[in-house]
């Protein structure tokens, strides 16, 4: 016989959510909440839709894989449907935050082989940018001067929301290391483990999308104001989906700031202004966009031009610009095709 | 005979620097950066100058107490010398962020009584900012409450670093308060505890004092998203001390994303740019001053005219502006009158 067992409590149980479980105890409006923008969780911005890679709806292939993993459906959607002369991948992953420093090694080298060999190889027409372990600079170092061997490389890829800014001294192997191979630094909307804003984490995904054009302002006053293009005058940096109408204002404001508290930092042998419009590019999706287009021609002219504006699609993602549609502004042909394509073509040395 | 006492290890013992200890090890240039910026500490910004309050050279009182602490010198530096008809006190204070909540009310409503006793009281061109322990919004909507009955206090003063954004639930107090005693709210430069911007910590003075202009643009964007303007459509907002030059390229960053993620927010009924040209007002200083005076009169145009701007000196401080020579800008006498006076007259019903 048994011995009688006294009343048993289990003090963790754990009762788990199915797909679906919380549709009748939602309004439809919460429940379109959901599939839309789906759960914002601790780190506030990820693209809306709830999907995996925010995709638009037409972007997911007859495949079945993922949006943007198929490249016959890219070349036939994208490049072909488009005339896409040449385009730069900028793969999103977690590879470059994985917080294991010799894991993060060695998933962002693997995912450049992968682009090496699946893409690169495959469509004349592509090149990417290196995915690095931006937090752990000197592996990401090794990783730029292994992976720039191959021409299809021409940048290095980051993403704006790094654990400091840009800036400060331990992510000046990774900056040396594009100059020594010869490649701009694109830096990409995304990343972040710290809240959003100098003022904590917002409710809503648009905030977090709007917060992120603060992120890219702090990484240009951090790269600027350190004096990084002062040790490394190759350095050229591509500011990647943050928009650029906040540019001007802000070289306004360091130049404001610099006239009274330059002796802060000897180490700048110009105004704030002149590195910006020196080192810096931008590409254009999602522009800010103003409501008289005009507005835009003054961004332009105080950037000194339209010759470090570069187009993008943002392809496949839900907020893609259509190249025939957006740039609603009267330009000259000669700007036009600088910003549609020249511009890239002088920076990325496509040929 | 005492015993023989062991061997003794005194493991904590606190050796003390003294005013200039460090001096004969620090180069000349380390001593001049610490004698004219300070140590930046944790927390970042604070004015620099290293003095506890920042200000210009000239405007410490004969008195020998602090600048701006003496009420006849600053009668006689500010208000008669340049002709003030009105001023507004925001005094900066540590009682609005003391962790301690209860002291916290305490302090902030003894800096009230202060300034109603030895400042409001006694010169009649002075208004002043209601102090409040905001991050504690019952405690400060109940002081909100009690100070607001002295007519001369005329806005509700915060920090622009609180914090959450202030658009976020936890707030409301406060704000509701502001708008049931007819009050602005004014939300200054400083405070903050977390990092100030959203990629971590800057190294400079001058980075942070750029990176307050995006505390400044996150406020915005949470007070507009949230849809407190549609609870509180009396709530008035006055930005002190951050720039301005920033908010077109915000006005349309948010009404192009809002565009296609007006899902989100369904309680917005109108453009996000319209919230903001309704409800906010700034001051002048430090205007980012464009190298073409022109782009000024653009960004008024932006903000729908002059008529939300109001001068400010930030006096005592060592970035004080001169109401003789900041503005270098072609105004009409009837958009300068505002500027200089009219719109603050109106909007703190000043007469």
């Amino acid at each position: 016989m048994p011995r009688a067992r006294p009343p048993l409590v289990d003090c963790d149980i754990h009762n788990e959510l199915s797909p679906g479980s919380l549709d009748p105890y939602l309004t439809r409006r919460w429940r379109e909440h959901a599939a839309t923008y789906g759960g914002r969780g601790d780190g506030g911005a990820s693209y809306p839709k709830g999907s995996r890679n925010a995709a638009r709806v037409d972007a997911w292939p007859p495949s079945g894989h993922l949006p943007g993993s198929d490249l016959g459906f890219m070349q036939q959607q994208l490049l072909d449907a488009h005339d896409v002369r040449f385009g730069i991948l900028n793969c999103l992953t977690p590879a470059n935050r994985e917080p294991n420093p010799e894991f993060a090694a060695a998933l962002c080298r693997a995912v450049n082989e992968w682009q090496v060999a699946e893409w690169l190889e495959k469509e004349p027409r592509l090149r990417a940018g290196i995915v690095v372990p931006f937090e752990e600079p000197e592996l990401a170092a090794a990783e730029i001067d292994r992976a720039a061997a191959h021409p299809g490389f021409v940048q290095v890829l980051l993403l704006v929301r790094t654990d400091e800014p840009l800036g400060r001294r331990r992510y000046r192997p990774i900056l040396e290391a594009a100059v020594r191979n010869g490649l701009p630094v694109g830096i990409h909307f995304g990343g972040g483990r710290g809240p959003v804003t100098g003022t904590g984490w917002p409710s809503f995904y648009i905030e977090d999308h709007t917060a992120m054009a603060q992120a890219f302002q702090a990484q240009v006053t951090s790269l600027v104001i350190e004096g990084v293009f002062e040790r490394l005058p190759q350095l050229r940096v591509v500011l990647i989906e943050g928009g650029f109408g906040w540019l001007p204002s802000l070289m306004w404001r360091m130049d404001t700031h610099w006239k009274r508290l330059r002796s802060e930092v000897p180490h700048l042998t110009k105004a704030p202004s002149e590195y910006v419009r020196e080192h810096f590019w931008t590409t254009t999706q999602p522009i800010e966009e103003p409501p008289d287009p005009r507005q835009l021609l003054a961004v332009f002219d105080n950037l000194g031009g339209t010759g470090r504006i570069m187009f993008s699609t943002d392809y496949p993602h839900w907020d893609f610009d259509d190249p025939d549609r957006a740039l609603q502004v009267k330009l000259s042909d000669t700007d036009r095709a600088a910003i549609l394509g020249g511009n890239a073509m002088a920076l990325y040395g496509l040929t």
